[in-house]
Formats: C-alpha cells, structure tokens, sequence
C-alpha cells in the first residue's frame, strides 16, 4: 500500500501501528524516529521497525506516509523539523487525541505539496512504550479523520483505506466536533479518574494500603484509566481546555443534582437516575464498543 | 461446617455463596428465599438451593448460619419476619455494602439468643439475579466482618471460616471505619460513574450514539459499574449518606483544583497530579487486587 512509512513516536500507538503494517503488509520499509535511544534500539530489537532514526527529518525521507505518534503538545515542534524534509504528494497524518489543535499546530508548518489529514484512533491501553504495542490494538475500533476543509479527497481515501487496513472503522468529522465528542468520551472520564484517586490518597481517616486493599469495590476500574500516561494526558488538557472545561461545569451541575437527592434522601429520584444510566451500558454493549463478560472484553 | 445454611435473597451474591457453600462442602443443606416466584424456581432450576421458599420464616427455620443478601435497606424488614424463627445459637449475617445502618436496623429485631455479625464480601459484578451467580467470586476477594462489641468470639471466628472456605481472606473493623473506607473505594466511584453516564446522556451537542461508538476512549469503564443494580445502590447512598457527603466534598474540592489548572493552563500541575494517580495503580497491582493485563484480571 505504501513504499515506506515513518513514524515518528514508537511508544503504545507508534509501535501497535507498525506491528498492524507488518501483519497487513501495507509497507515495504517501516522507518521509525523517537527521541530516546533506548526507544530506537527497543523498536529494532523486537523489530517492528525496518530502520530507526535520530532525527526526524532523516526519518521522514522518502516516505509517503507520516505519522505523528507523540504527544499533541510536541506535533507542532515535530512539524517544524520535518517540513523541509518531506516527500512531495506525501500524506502526513497523526494519531492525537485532540484534532483542532494539531491542525492548527501542524498545518502551520507544513508545505502545499503535502496532504496533511489529522487522525484519532479510538483504542489504547494504560500501558506506554515501544514493548507495550501489538498487531491487534486497533481491530473493530474507530478511528476518526478530521480532513481540513478542501482536502485532498484520494488522499483521504488512501488514509482511510490504511486505517481498515490495520483493522479499524473509519468515521470522518470536523475537528471541532471531533474534540466535542472525544471531551465526554474520554476526556473528562480519565480527568475525573485522575480526580478521584487524588482524592483517596489525600485521605487522613482511610490509609492508602486500605484504600488499595478494598480497591475491587469500583475504585480499581478508575485507577486503570488514570494509570495513563501523564505527558500524554497533561496535553490533552492543554489543547482541548475549551471543550473540557464545558463538559467539566455539566458534569459538576449534575453531580449537585445527586448530592442534594443523598442529602435530601430522596430514594426516588436516585433510583430512577442510575436505572437510566444503566440503560446507556446496555447500548454500549449492543454497539459492540464492550461486552457484558467480567473480562469487559479486553482479551480477545 | 453448617447443618443448613439460610440465603435471604438469591441474586448475584446470594447464589454465589451458594455455589461457593456447595463448591466447599460447607453445608449440608441450603435453603433459599426470594420474594419472586420465578427467582425461586430459577434457584432450583440451577440447583443452587436445595430448598426454596416463600416466606423468610419458613427459611430460617432451623439454620445455623442465616445471610442475608438484600438490598441494604430492605435489612430490617427482613430481620423482624425472621427474629421469632432463629433457631437459638445461630449466627446472622449479612452482605450489605454499608454496615453501621445494617446493625442498627437488623440488631434492633434480633433476640440475644442468636449472633448476629454483619459482613460484607468486597466483590461482585455489574450483573445481578440467580442466573449471574458463580462459585469464585470470592476467591482472594476481601470480606470484612463488623462484630459489634461484646460479640460472641467462637461465632466470629466460625464465620470467618467460613468466608475462608468459600475463597476470601477476611479482615475485621468497626462498622463506621468500614464505612468510611467503602465510601471512597466503593460508593463514590459509583457514584461518579452514574453521575457521567447521566452527563453525557443529556448533551445536546453529541447523540447518544457517538457516545456509545467512541466509548473506548475512556467512558466504557464507567458504564460498567454505572450498570450496577439501581436498587442496592439507592439504599447504599440512602443509609451511608454523611461518609459519602464527606467524601464527595472533598472531590469536588480537588476537581476545583484540576479545573482552574486546565483554565490557567497549569501543565506542570496537570502532569505532577497525573503521575502521582499512575503510582497508586501500580500500589493495586502489587497488592494483587488488579493486574496489569489488559483484560483487568477479571477472567482468571
């Protein structure tokens, strides 16, 4: 599908994409760029990069797919060093969970003879680094372009052929919306499982070995998530503060809502508003986003 | 170990601790209540209980060990039906997730001829009913038991024998401090799960079917316990509501914090409160509460 494509950034994402272009020969060389050394070596000696590089301007040579895996704060410096380097009729694409940023970010740097079209791939793990990638992350996951307006239309295609090739479904949005949607979805769920496990470290009543000690009670199901990579998440924020921070005021509108019902003892009230919550599972689970086994559907 | 053992109440834990009570050999007859008729039968048709029947009355008759697997606030009520029933010497308990409204409620009704010793099992699933029961549930899961002062210390140690052969260790507390300790780990996490689901359901901006498709981001391990029963949960919330007030506050006191760092764009806070969540997940996998396989070290 492609002659070579560079990845710049080999942690969970970067190297979970060149082991699904490894299975699905999309690629004939997979070159690959992370700062750190020990990064580089990791991704030749498990070897799901064909070479690895320094800097990124020798890594996105010749290349006529670049994808950004690093954090949305570092795509605009990234952008920089590698403008001057690229391929003509190359397509650069990234994979941060923020969209209106990146392409503000990107797109100020990057030549005409690119196709820049930003990208989210809705799948991850907690784990980071070149050894926690694999072939599957992406299999019946989601992943979202959000082309800029007048985009190249065969180069979204080709885009979006490659992410079904790695196994994923494709939608297609603005950036806007995009970072509306991703805002409640996963933006200010893993802000709040930050939130909370702060919260239950501060205690001085509960010690921090009990609150571990009793963690399978539902507190575990938050630290998963708020065992994510911190840099990553702290961009998150930086880059889409609008967007959370509307999401954050509902959230916190709500919740004095179920607060006074507690104080209040109003059983009623707090009844029917987890009966309703436990519809939204049902759908979740109908769409086949999770399963209802304990597993939650992780092990495939 | 027990002649008959009485289950008051055939869901998720009640016909766990009767597959784990038959799995152990642990008594030699197991009788069952429900208030429905179809919960009975279905206690049969499994083979989970030997006996079932339609009144608690008939169902204590002539246990040594009576657990009650009701919804918190139906304890008492249960209590006073069985009070003039207990056979003398028998030892009730129970599985609520608050304990200080258990042994006020179920202590009040009881005659000082039988033991009663709350309890309560921190495990279980999103599921609920006689179907979704099964027999390790409770293996290396936590049970506490909150014996109130003065209470007989052969029945206590028969009943941690108890929780022992059905799979779980057991620690024992005063009913309050469990009831501090569950607040954080148990009753706000579900809380808040419940809470976000209801946010994200009434947003006008995103559909409810872009929540469902992009709920890997994050959202989905709310929804899980989100989908937990309304009705155990009311009564948690109802009958635990000055620890959980408690503690919420002290949430929303460390949202306020997270909020005005995303506003002022406060990336050195942001990413100093996330690394310090990442080491306390690390603290739940070496205890062995949680792994750090995908899959959440649900399917064993």
């Amino acid at each position: 599908m492609f002659d070579r494509i560079a990845l710049i950034g080999l942690g969970l994402i970067g190297s979970s994409l060149a082991h699904a272009s490894k299975r699905g020969k999309l690629a004939k060389h997979i070159a690959g760029h992370a700062k750190s050394a020990a990064t580089r070596q990791a991704a030749l000696t498990i070897g799901f990069a064909d070479s690895v590089h320094a800097t990124v301007a020798e890594a996105v040579k010749e290349a006529d797919l670049v994808i950004l895996c690093v954090p949305v704060g570092a795509c605009g410096a990234v952008a920089a060093q590698m403008a001057a380097h690229l391929k003509p009729g190359a397509i650069v694409t990234d994979v941060g969970s923020v969209k209106a940023a990146v392409l503000r970010d990107v797109g100020a740097h990057l030549p005409a003879s690119v196709h820049f079209i930003p990208g989210h791939p809705i799948a991850g793990t907690e784990q980071s680094g070149p050894e926690s990638g694999f072939a599957e992350l992406f299999d019946a996951r989601w992943c979202i372009l959000t082309p800029p307006v007048g985009a190249n239309a065969d180069a979204v295609e080709k885009l979006r052929a490659f992410w079904q090739a790695v196994g994923s479904k494709v939608e297609i949005m603005t950036a806007d919306h995009h970072d509306l949607v991703l805002a409640i979805t996963s933006h200010l769920p893993h802000l709040i499982a930050f939130n909370i496990v702060g919260t239950a470290a501060h205690l001085e009543e509960v010690t921090d070995s009990e609150v571990i000690k009793y963690s399978a009670g539902g507190f575990r199901d938050f630290t998963r998530i708020a065992a994510s990579d911190p840099v990553m998440w702290r961009d998150v924020f930086l880059n889409n503060r609008e967007a959370v921070l509307e999401m954050l005021g509902r959230f916190s509108e709500d919740l004095s809502v179920l607060q006074r019902a507690i104080r209040w003892g109003d059983g009623e009230q707090l009844e029917a508003m987890f009966a309703r919550a436990r519809e939204i599972r049902r759908g979740i689970i109908a769409a086949g986003q999770d399963t209802a086994a304990p597993d939650f559907g992780r092990r495939k």
